[in-house]
């Protein structure tokens, strides 16, 4: 069977939120898995002593404006939220947590986080935030509440986000398949040409 | 008559390279004028304080390997020069000498300086580079190689620089249309999209 695809992104990055909604469809045009691999782009921004996008001069102005225009030209709803950009820390791991017990369900939390932060403006930075929302996909929040401090979820998150780091995941969206790796929305089309040709 | 289509590059910018490739495609099928428009990302790197792109640990790992594909995906010939990357100051104050009396001889040289660096390996770093590839396309090169040293030639060259900057022109490619902003070869395809249909 075909290799999934691994789609790393970051919960507060508005390219990753625009790729999950775009995922699907690449599965389906390309059938292949699409294997949601959150991860934490502070962790790389320690290695590579790059300041947060919008906060980078001339570069930032540009994304403001290109977070919007990307959004509408794929119809997905957006919104920049504000406090932006988050950590997300609690939602990474709220996401190993479900992942632990049900796969497909942390793909549905993880749909939830990104809507909530980038449709409804809702907190999604805090433990409390990422519960709330966990509670109305239907998780236990009761239970998630209390693991979300647990040192194993924390190790699991821990080695997730290094294992990402060590396969050279510098951004979000950032895909790879059959070794291949390619970073940001708007190679998508590439990667999809990549997939069906077998690379080139 | 519609207005054209900024291209803004860095003689030194694989990426703008590709772009120079591309554009004339670009122009036919938009109907629209491309105005080429060097520049010095030197000069950006000053104000938004990052480094090189391939000195940027991961990103500049990945970018190694994403010029060469990038290229064979658009059937372009490319081969990473040595040293890279180069300033590019004669190579941008030549470009404007020679555009200030005929800008399609401006466009030629730009694309044999470019053809020189990423094609054939050759310098086009030092005056005498440039010189020497200028002379090949029919300029004069005695008459170039004393003007580089002109005041009112740096002044120009400067100036075009700066007003690229002030327009936000962080990286290369870099293009503007009808007053809207897309940055890289891979947004070509949404440019043009764009153009189209007018925005969206």
């Amino acid at each position: 069977m075909a290799s999934p695809i691994d789609f790393y992104f970051d919960f507060s990055s508005p390219y990753g939120y625009v790729a999950s909604r775009l995922v699907e469809g690449l599965a389906q045009r390309t059938g292949r898995e699409i294997q949601w691999r959150p991860m934490l782009i502070g962790a790389v921004m320690k290695i590579t002593g790059q300041p947060a996008l919008i906060d980078i001069p001339m570069k930032g102005t540009y994304a403001r404006r290109d977070f919007e225009r990307t959004a509408r030209y794929y119809k997905v709803p957006f919104r920049l939220p504000d406090p932006f950009p988050i950590g997300t820390v609690p939602a990474v791991r709220a996401f190993y947590w479900t992942h632990n017990r049900d796969p497909a369900q942390a793909r549905s939390l993880a749909k939830a986080l990104l809507s909530a932060f980038f449709v409804d403006g809702r907190e999604i930075g805090s433990a409390e935030g990422v519960v709330a929302v966990a509670r109305a996909t239907g998780l236990d929040g009761g239970a998630l509440a209390a693991a979300l401090g647990d040192p194993a979820l924390k190790e699991r998150t821990r080695q997730a986000v290094e294992a990402a780091v060590a396969l050279g995941v510098f951004g979000s969206p950032y895909f790879i398949v059959d070794g291949e790796p390619f970073w940001g929305v708007d190679r998508m089309p590439m990667l999809e040409e990549w997939v069906r040709r077998g690379g080139w």
